[in-house]
């Protein structure tokens, strides 16, 4: 039996992050489905794995988490011997390394995650788009492509020349962006565009993918 | 002459995130002064250091940084060995820190930044407020504060049994909403408002606070 357990939705880019990271590491574990439709995460027993209701929550052993980039930490930490290697060792690269991943979650994802709601999740319940939430955040999301351009020109990766958790923690808001209107951003850009078709095509991808229901 | 250089604002929060890690470190460091509300932040030199606009950026040698929370991060493990150990090692607490960091910066600073430009830096331009981003990122910070209260009553510092950067990255944001109509909500919650006094007492934090202009 697994003792990693991930209580979340394979639906959930937060979610995703960690089953990612989880299948890089080669690692077994046991994905609990949390109903969000339902607001399950809003309730008890959901509440006492996290108090901010958001999937996922995380169990290793005894030890519970939550909040999907401290668990990706941990795990690429506890295991680091097992599957890829998610960082750098370099004192100074990895500084840079924690740099692009403050990026990502401070300013990619803050636009991503808003344009994966308004055109990857409401259509699934079939709710109406909010055209200036989608405008907006086209727009910021663009401006932080054409830093991430000049990033990927002279970076192979986005962290430093290897792929890293800064790299995965984008693929879960890339799988919905690149399926909507969003996908002309990245494709209208070389370097970025290059990078996109280079970590989605990873084999740890395709698991993730593998455990959304069709 | 000192070769860690931070370009930045006394009064941005950010900034003050950073200045506040170099003080418990006692290392030596020049603050270059940039005039955020002349926009030298999204102007040249200043984006060659971070081409996202926002102070502060950071240099060691020449290794150049942005992203506060990437500097506090890379100088609390370049400089293990002087002031203040602002981590925990053993893994596992180390993971619970990392989760408190990110609530930290996704949950309380979403909120608490909002707040402190509408009641904290506004003000010193004579800028009307938006009551309606009040109410909003209050109501958030209400409840974020709750979860706090739990969290506070069972460990002394919120990343764990000593003080570590997760508690260090709210300072900036306390300093401004202690003395605002937001107070209130730190006040009314005991443990909470013990942690408050604790943290802002320490004398890195007093020589931050003296950087700031009269």
């Amino acid at each position: 039996m697994a003792t990693i357990k991930v209580h979340g939705s394979p639906y959930s880019t937060a979610t995703m992050r960690v089953t990612a990271t989880l299948c890089e590491k080669q690692l077994e574990f046991e994905l609990l489905y949390i109903n969000v439709r339902n607001g399950d995460h809003k309730k008890e027993p959901f509440l006492s794995h996290n108090p901010f209701g958001q999937v996922p929550a995380f169990e290793d052993g005894d030890l519970k988490l939550f909040e999907s980039r401290a668990i990706t930490q941990y795990i690429n930490h506890e295991y680091a011997d097992k599957g890829t290697k998610l960082t750098i060792s370099d004192p100074k690269k990895m500084a840079i390394m924690w740099m692009w991943s403050e990026v990502e979650s401070l300013r990619f994802d803050q636009a991503a995650s808003k344009l994966v709601w308004e055109l990857g999740i409401k259509p699934l319940f079939g709710a109406p788009l909010d055209p200036k939430i989608v405008e907006e955040n086209e727009a910021k999301l663009d401006s932080i492509l054409s830093v991430y351009e000049k990033r990927l020109s002279e970076s192979k990766y986005l962290g430093g020349e290897c792929f890293t958790l800064v790299d995965l923690h984008h693929l879960p808001c890339l799988h919905y962006l690149m399926k909507s209107q969003i996908k002309k951003l990245f494709e209208s850009r070389p370097y970025v565009s290059a990078w996109v078709a280079d970590i989605t095509a990873r084999p740890a991808w395709a698991k993730v993918i593998a455990m959304i229901p069709n």
